[in-house]
């Protein structure tokens, strides 16, 4: 957008695009800087902040026209970018607190519920692909507790989670604190594992989020937690269910990627969000952070990554954001058919 | 909103509120959660995470019914308050992290530049009522260019300060890398002493934001803040010449505090900002820290506070929010008359 740097060079890299939309100069000055703090392709797209098709169709883009080289797995730069006039007007630096990394909450209170939640997870069920599962390190499960605490959302309060493979549950059940914990699930390994360790202290319930919520758990939680699949319309669906689920000015916790959602998703989620009556009270970067898929192998990440190489740790990760109603609006809860978890930015299912 | 617990009586508390609207059980809790982790007036209205005024008239009812007694300057309990049925549903701990003020940031790589700041702004003008001042300390200054450079709104931008009591736009100059700064400020003292400092280097201009933003302004920034007061119809103000100072994907960051804005002015700034065409990339909690006033006495926030004590450091916080611009829309730059600084939440004034 930026007529005086090197558009008509960008122009040319990015006209091959598929998505229909040009990159700017700053979406571009951002990929190519990240290329320079990085060789691995993973660590690049997690760099970026864009949808992981985007850099991927960059990267092979300038590797076409030569700018880039790919040696032994790392992504190279073969000659000098100055005639794309960009490598002088982006630069960043993460610089992230290491006590906390990057989540702003002290864990070391939480150290004790880590552990003995570390020992729980050791058994844990595997992630499947079917049902776009995924699961956030221990220390993230953790640090969403912390974070739920911080805004008094625990004790003595009623929580349902819609998805449950990072067993969040079992995490708030240690604590001792919640009135009620309720998990809906489809996956039939994680009902059993979560009932098993809690004793049926934990509710679990056998759902797909494709059908309605039921009746008797509508209008009935203080708090929900859900870690949805990032297509606009599954996005949707996992939160309405949630937003169905809570009473009053009850509020609702999920996560949010910039690997498998672009800006303009995100502005078109807030607006459904705002839409609902909820308004937004955190966004914190980077806080959730995803261990890496045994099935990784099998999805269009690694099938449209130039390189192909195994995933590092934890270069997927995502915003937590947090919700809270302040107006009551009717929402959608009928049935919805059909696949729900892949659009044209998805790339891990 | 809760009709099984303590309804009733939380109904006699609260229905002296002067501006027509009903605690619910969960803002009520969290007060008196805050009232048993400090018996310091202004601690509690940090805590409580409400506008001060309703934090306010909630102590004064309290204390007029009995509940609360104010010892020595210090707010405590009279009786105990179990027939309110509320002190074991809510709890909270904010459980910040010390190393980096739950900001995330490793301000290590930024002490070098925090101690050249300091030292420059030991010199700084004090904080004047007559335009809404009141400064952050000046960590927050530099972990506001910590969080800027994460983002890579500072190497090679253009970038433009509406208001910079906080002196932003001198933290900025010392990185040396922004390609542009011009900060628009109303108090010639701020001014004069940012023209002095930088030799000229930050472009500076006195500038009403009622008034329109300057044409040769507009469209002309990658990148504007703001640290806006907090009456609705002045936040929009400030934000709208912020919005029509970048050009295309721009970023803007701006304060808001829970102190002087309720949930539900958060939402209607929010579906602003949509309105606009802008998506948030970030909401951090109590990011922003600010200094004490000379003019505390003279604010309405003392003037309705049930115990006359001096405010202790920092207890006035805001998060910090970032947008960034996903469409083009028509945006309005008129003249605005009359008093923009005050609403029914506004305290600090």
């Amino acid at each position: 957008m930026r007529a005086r740097r090197g558009l008509r060079e960008e122009a040319v890299l990015t006209d091959s695009l598929k998505h229909g939309r040009t990159l700017s100069s700053k979406e571009l000055g951002r990929i190519i800087c990240s290329i320079k703090k990085s060789s691995n392709f993973w660590r690049i797209v997690e760099l970026s902040r864009q949808p992981l098709p985007v850099v991927a169709e960059v990267l092979s883009s300038l590797i076409d026209k030569g700018y880039l080289r790919v040696d032994d797995g790392r992504v190279l730069f073969s000659k000098d970018l100055s005639g794309l006039d960009l490598q002088d007007t982006v630069d960043f630096d993460e610089s992230r607190c290491r006590g906390c990394n990057g989540r702003g909450l002290d864990m070391d209170r939480y150290s004790d519920l880590l552990k003995r939640f570390r020992e729980i997870a050791k058994a844990r069920p595997s992630a499947l692909r079917e049902f776009d599962q995924g699961f956030v390190s221990e220390e993230t499960t953790i640090a969403r507790v912390a974070l739920m605490h911080r805004w008094a959302d625990i004790k003595g309060k009623e929580i349902v989670l819609i998805g449950d493979d990072d067993l969040l549950s079992i995490g708030l059940w240690l604590t001792g604190m919640p009135e009620r914990i309720v998990v809906l699930e489809i996956d039939e390994r994680l009902t059993s594992f979560i009932r098993d360790v809690t004793g049926g202290t934990v509710e679990v319930r056998g759902y797909d989020v494709r059908r309605p919520l039921p009746e008797d758990l509508v209008g009935a939680f203080d708090v929900f937690f859900t870690d949805p699949t990032e297509s606009l319309e599954g996005f949707k669906v996992f939160a309405l269910r949630g937003m169905l689920s809570l009473r009053g000015d009850g509020a609702g916790y999920f996560g949010l990627t910039r690997v498998e959602a672009s800006l303009n998703k995100w502005y078109e989620i807030q607006g459904f969000l705002h839409q609902c009556g909820f308004v937004i009270t955190d966004i914190i970067d980077e806080f959730n952070h995803y261990q890496d898929w045994d099935y990784y192998q099998d999805t269009r990440a690694y099938s449209i990554a130039p390189v192909k190489i195994e995933p590092i740790p934890y270069w997927y990760k995502s915003s937590q954001i947090r919700i809270e109603r302040v107006i009551e609006r009717d929402l959608d809860n009928s049935e919805v058919t059909g696949l729900i978890y892949f659009d044209e930015e998805s790339s891990t299912v």
